[in-house]
């Protein structure tokens, strides 16, 4: 287990109603906030009335800014960041998935941040203060409700970035699963896979020793899987999508970050194509992930052999077709949940971006490679991609 | 799952030499800090000087108060509330185990409170404001170091009670897996134990659809069992002791706490042994936890079916010969580990306190049982201890 440093700061308020705490806990911090939000359904189910009864019961003045889109850009960042400083604005909170989530952490680190907020995107800068958040989650998979992360598109400058901050964890989330009884089949799935791809991140590293929360990973995908399944079948069961709920939140905080090295050349690389297509986060790594696996299980077959004994129950005779039937496995699972599994499913018909997003993958990396598990030169990224396709 | 919040506030600092932090990360809080701990092993094996050189450095001034034993009293607490008011303390180092930690808890609530501070362990009221903590951890296995409890044994009164707030929570804690390797093959299976009872006390529960928490629960108690064995042969192995010392403290947080009852009969029986006798609790619960499942699995048969086949590998034939066998290799792990498995081994040779004892446990709960996995009325608690005999 390597040295590190445990830190899990969000408060999490789980359970039916939860989302009426909203006022009460705001007030804790401030009394003018940016609300922010993305698609209208928000104001279609009820809970726009709630949050905002719950905003003026507590005394808060609220500005909204809705219409975030998944892959969020720039344009309603820097609206929220003009928003936020014009109308003396405190707080944020934000109601919906990651992207939504994703969006006001960026508006919280821009706002006190002198120059262009997509600066503390390139990886060069960190930012050293930023507004408080809290989230109302509605879509589970990013995991963003309790990490420290965020991701944004450059539209103009096709970048699809990340900032890393503990100062842009939200404060507090409420998560409550009756908000999600009502996400598509299709937007459930890409959650799951995201979270599972979260914990793929963490799995796969050559750390040593690193046993217990190998078996919390484990513990994450299983029921991951599990779920994905039967919430297929039953989408208004609240049981079932509190499991959901629950273990995408601990697939993406630090609880199995801790002590290894992590990996994430596979986000890099579906970040590329997100920067390019407008296509979901989570069904990019259905695609990538088993095309990065066929790629690199040689590095450490003794992992690849333990993820097919304890996730799939494939007992070791030969180890690569132990191996390829575990992927294989993984591969029919995320058929079974509704995933696309090649890129041409995604709509992406040719191969003449593989090169450019294989360079961009590297550009920002000294060592020009990405990952940790192997290291993967831009050939190797085009070859994922060759297999992805 | 239940409704609930989830709070994990305590940062860790975990691996090789992070006891070097100590004086910066108190220096964020306070410039007059307690140092509390335990015995004289603290000042042997060098860590004295490491800390008082690390608080010196950081300008902090220090007043140390050691001598705290296991079970941990009220006399240390009492004199180390006189010297913060009387030196103007404002914050509390422990550096030791679980007792130091409680004792260190017990202090910094008690400093803020008007009146005696063993009020706040009757149960009937709670601190409104307490001094910060720090810890440095040097047993693992009483979890203590980032949970909201403490638990001090009133010698006069003959009662072991507990308080929990999340005021007493330490701010951070130091866990570097070097300073356990001294720890004696008897008090590391004590603590391995305490925390594998700290997980059966959430994982044994009548809520329905806890799978994610529960696979988890299983995640820890696989780790703690294996190690727990290997750490015998291989006591200054780096390795083990950090996967003993990390599962030791997810198993006491609030990661499977969260959305279940759970039960603490077991616990309440053992503190009752704890108030009478001098005897270690990680010891004493290897001993009633086997004598609490035999009387009590047949409540929640499937639960108790599931516990036999993820941890022990034994699939369902029949019903009861599966679980008994599951007991039957618990207890051999105990015994493989030096535990006592029996009363008599601790050297409780007679049964007249077994009523005093039953009737103690349930004095402060108005339903007159204890235990929610099945509610124990005092011939429940009294059977339990004969079998434990």
């Amino acid at each position: 287990m390597l040295n590190g440093i445990y830190s899990n700061p969000t408060t999490i308020y789980f359970g039916k109603g939860m989302e009426f705490k909203i006022g009460e806990e705001v007030a804790k911090y401030s009394k003018n906030t940016l609300l922010h939000y993305g698609r209208n359904s928000f104001k279609e189910y009820g809970l726009y009335d709630k949050v905002t009864r719950s905003l003026k019961d507590n005394g808060i003045r609220y500005i909204e800014l809705g219409g975030v889109k998944p892959n969020p850009g720039t344009d309603l960042v820097y609206r929220g960041i003009r928003l936020c400083r014009e109308e003396n604005l405190d707080f944020v909170v934000a109601v919906g998935g990651g992207s939504v989530i994703d969006s006001a952490k960026a508006i919280s680190a821009g706002v006190l941040w002198p120059g262009d907020f997509y600066e503390l995107f390139d990886g060069k800068t960190t930012p050293q203060k930023a507004l408080k958040l809290g989230t109302i989650l509605t879509i589970p998979g990013s995991g963003s409700e309790s990490s420290t992360g965020a991701i944004i598109t450059h539209e103009e400058k096709k970048l699809k970035r990340a900032l890393d901050s503990p100062l842009i964890a939200p404060i507090f989330s409420i998560l409550n699963p009756e908000l999600t009884l009502t996400v598509s089949k299709y937007d459930t799935s890409c959650g799951v896979v995201d979270a599972i791809s979260h914990v793929f991140e963490r799995y796969f590293t050559n750390t040593p020793f690193v046993d217990c929360s190998d078996r919390i990973c484990e513990a994450l995908l299983k029921t991951l899987m599990k779920y994905a399944l039967l919430v297929n079948d039953s989408p208004f069961n609240y049981d079932i999508r509190a499991e959901i709920m629950w273990a995408c939140k601990l697939a993406h905080d630090n609880t199995i970050s801790f002590g290894r090295k992590q990996d994430w050349a596979t986000h890099r690389i579906g970040h590329e194509i997100g920067a390019l297509y407008d296509v979901s986060h989570g069904a990019t790594m259905a695609i990538l992930f088993p095309a990065w696996m066929k790629y690199t299980y040689k590095a450490n077959i003794p992992r690849f052999e333990q993820f097919a004994n304890r996730i799939f129950d494939i007992n070791p005779t030969s180890s690569a077709q132990v191996i390829l039937s575990a992927i294989e496995n993984l591969t029919m699972f995320l058929k079974a949940i509704g995933m696309p599994t090649t890129l041409r499913e995604l709509g992406i018909n040719d191969k003449t971006n593989f090169p450019v997003m294989a360079q961009k993958c590297v550009k920002q990396m000294p060592s020009g490679t990405i990952g940790n598990f192997t290291r993967l030169a831009p050939h190797d990224i085009v070859n994922i991609l060759e297999i992805a396709y």
